[in-house]
């Protein structure tokens, strides 16, 4: 590959009088601008972005750290944040933490010493939020992990509230609402106000009140999004525990799945007698029943875009608020 | 930031040394390095990946270019990869080029410019194999583009056949294989062998001669993966036209999921009026229908793995092989 040392000596310039012209500084003839410009495109030569990257501070990557590239929530959100990034002029580098501390922290340092112009931090852990002291543009989506960080989220309350009333609206009478995590997450995930969890569980269980229908919740371990047989053996098991329950709240379409295919291993119809609704509304949300699953929608490219460009507008120096809340939508399908 | 020089004035040594000790280059006394060890720790020095990139010629940077990280076959294809790639130290660079030439092309040239150390093509359009004149280590997988490109795929041929025979076996007598691109595609793509459907349809016409069982070929046109009712139409328009038809091979289970919910919208039963085999065995396979999609399973993680080791051999300049073809495997669940 040709380097910046064959197009100064094929152009008859100094390597610094190239550098000039391919940044764009200091004071450079228009006649020595062009002979530079032919030679490059005479010996093909690719300007070594790194070496750019470094003169002018800035890299045009943005870190984008997720949980679980393989779950449809992340891998949805992700085609639009690399579809704005694109857009642009921002490269994405992928960090899939896997939900482990350790990768999470790892990640983090790595993209410092890579220099990148900003990270966008889905589901962040507390203990990574304390660890991470950046001087870096931030944006984190679906939880409020610190205060100094922008949030990007959905009303998970009213979500909440929404899937209750389509599920009390349609009949039920005894609700559960079925929320999951990776193993080591433990049960308080409802109480700590700043997870989308326990925003959605509060929405519901206000809208439950409101009404005077009586509400479980049953927390599901996922193993690994990948073997989901054990989440569907444990709502089997919650199931054969609560024969009356006839409405569920599931906080995400893949554990809605999960309940749907354990009602229908029991045999119970649905919705006839068990009243479904999921929360994301991913793409395959109308392709999972039958009929297809209600699900509360979660405005995924809104929360994109506007994570690209709260990035984008602290590189730029710019003012942002410090929460973005967008709105959900109730999906009505065949499982209510 | 505190910046080498930072670190060079306070340690009482030139910015050459400690780029010297930082790339652990040239004669440096163990004194000399201790002591700008310790600076660096003092004053909370991060080295600049990018100047340890130029300085090394080596990014450990891997780009990534697929047409769709929200299909579920590429972002479980990623999450892997992803792991593979983080394993070995390397970052991967996202590049989602949406089935589009000029991204394509756009993200080729950024990511010669980023001097990432190879790349991994998932789906790659032949106008750009023909673009592509890299001196950089490159795996194709899916898809035999150019004969210097070494490939990674499973068998197509026979995840056709076992598809095929699953059915007859099942009782199906008259078969359709539905297949689909994505506008602009044509239909010549059952003829062309280096392409994935042209070997499937191969392997599944073989088996249905080889039993003297009739059958059709269906082309469906995928809008975009995100909006998939178009596609449930044109499966409904099919089966309109083709009643006797009892037995569907789809090339994805994304495409099967489509077929499924346009037969339950005609309240034809599956698998007792049709029978329905998908293809990839996503992680939602088995939630998609009530009693799970049957479907030929790629192996996503072999493939993966198999692509990583194929980059870092040939960064090492290691003989590697022109072909990896990895078997598939028959998942039976409860649409045949």
């Amino acid at each position: 590959m040709p380097s910046i040392e064959d197009v100064a000596k094929k152009a008859g310039v100094s390597v610094t009088t190239v550098s000039r012209v391919l940044n764009n500084r200091g004071y450079i003839s228009s006649a020595t601008r062009e002979k530079v410009y032919q030679v490059m495109k005479e010996i093909n030569y690719q300007p070594n972005e790194l070496a750019r990257s470094l003169f002018r501070k800035k890299s045009n990557l943005i870190g984008l750290i997720i949980p679980e590239i393989a779950h449809p929530f992340f891998s949805e959100l992700t085609q639009y944040i690399e579809y704005y990034a694109f857009k642009n002029g921002y490269k994405l580098l992928l960090c899939n933490s896997e939900h482990n501390r350790e990768k999470e922290k790892e990640y983090i340092d790595m993209l410092k010493k890579n220099q990148v112009d900003g990270i966008i931090m889905g589901s962040m852990l507390q203990e990574t939020a304390d660890y991470l002291e950046l001087n870096l543009p931030l944006v984190s989506f679906d939880r409020s992990i610190a205060d100094h960080i922008p949030l990007v989220s959905s009303d998970n309350k009213n979500g909440g509230a929404l899937a209750a009333q389509i599920l009390i609206g349609k009949g039920s009478r005894k609700l559960a609402f079925i929320y999951g995590g990776i193993k080591g997450y433990s049960g308080d995930l409802l109480k700590n106000k700043s997870l989308l969890a326990g925003l959605r569980y509060d929405g519901f269980t206000l809208e439950c009140k409101r009404n005077n229908i009586p509400y479980l919740n049953y927390y599901v371990e996922i193993d690994n999004y990948s073997n989901l047989e054990s989440t569907v053996d444990q709502i089997i098991g919650f199931f054969n525990e609560n024969q009356n329950v006839d409405g569920i709240f599931a906080t995400s379409d893949v554990i809605a799945a999960c309940a749907i295919k354990a009602l229908s291993k029991m045999k119970i119809k649905i919705p006839e007698s068990v009243k479904i609704v999921g929360y994301d509304d991913i793409i395959l949300a109308s392709l999972i029943a039958p009929a297809g699953l209600t699900s509360i929608k979660q405005p995924i490219e809104e929360m994109a875009k506007q994570s690209v460009e709260l990035i984008i507008k602290q590189i730029n120096g710019e003012h942002i608020e410090r929460k973005y809340i967008l709105e959900v939508a109730l999906m009505e399908r065949g499982t209510t």
